[in-house]
């Protein structure tokens, strides 16, 4: 079992409604350990695809995307959550993440000058869940005529509908962690197989 | 002269009012080699202070810090910006910090259970001007009875009040590029001596 799913197990914090809280090695506190799990793992899974650049979201996303980026020798760039008002619409990429958490949709934003035509990108991020935010960043990707490559995810909630969203979308997906269930009555966390 | 100098002088955007650009290479689009350069020089100017965390608060300071918390083998930890109304009051350590560029203060929370009182911990950003982000994150430390070690700084205006607050208060610091001036009707940089 990897050291990510052994975490997982050991400290991950089991909420009502399938939340699980992994923050005291992913999403505030991060160990560097997972981190260079995370690296060898999706290295080695995506090495010869020649990949230019790695595209995240702010803020977990990016410090494992900094990670693998440094590993490929590649810029990372990571997409901000902006306020409509304050968008200039003509310098950049936009498209828009609802967030089943919170129940509110954000604009997500890139400048144009850091994704062009000749980008072979990788997308990193700690969770996929719905999928939401990993098409909104495929779309950012897509507006810039560059190519996704494929996915990197920490986390996977194979239960819910983002694997099978981007597998019907043709995406690559290499899942470090997929959850099969989060049982919160029995505080029980089951893997599903593979990646 | 730094690569990342090189890159503030060859890439940095200057706006009026001494607002420096540097999107390209550090706040959005990050370079690996930036990164891999910070995470050298910091470490070994902290190297024997047995440093057992880093912080820093999201997003932008993300990239460096996890980077220079893999190379000491320690966690890193992110303070957030919360809303007033999400706080949790008695699980997080909360601060305010006052944003120049914005004309607005945020609050910024860590969860208790990330510092405690045997930490020695080290302080990443990205920027130092007015130091009231460092500040705000010094306070936290205090707070839970940890000890800070020393900031350390990507990119210093040491034209703005920030590094001579740090100085009086007796909080070491190291820069990696201290800029002594920005004009901005000679679109010129010129940087200052030492760290």
């Amino acid at each position: 079992m990897s050291y990510l799913k052994e975490r997982i197990l050991k400290d991950g914090v089991i909420f009502p409604n399938n939340v699980l809280k992994i923050d005291s090695f992913l999403n505030q506190q991060i160990d560097p350990k997972v981190m260079r799990e995370i690296v060898q793992e999706i290295y080695a899974y995506y090495k010869d695809e020649k990949i230019t650049k790695v595209l995240t979201i702010e803020a977990s996303g990016i410090a494992p995307a900094i990670m693998v980026a440094a590993q490929f020798d590649v810029p990372m760039l990571f997409a901000k959550k902006a306020k409509a008002a304050t968008l200039q619409k003509d310098q950049v990429y936009e498209t828009k993440v609802y967030s089943y958490t919170k129940g509110t949709t954000s604009n997500v934003v890139v400048s144009k000058q850091y994704l062009n035509p000749q980008d072979r990108v990788l997308i990193i991020d700690d969770f996929l869940a719905n999928g939401e935010a990993a098409l909104g960043l495929i779309d950012l990707v897509d507006q810039a005529g560059a190519q996704v490559v494929g996915l990197g995810i920490c986390v996977e909630k194979s239960f819910q509908k983002g694997r099978k969203r981007l597998d019907e979308a043709g995406v690559k997906v290499y899942s470090m962690a997929r959850i099969a269930e989060i049982n919160s009555d029995r505080q029980e966390i089951i893997f599903a197989q593979g990646h």
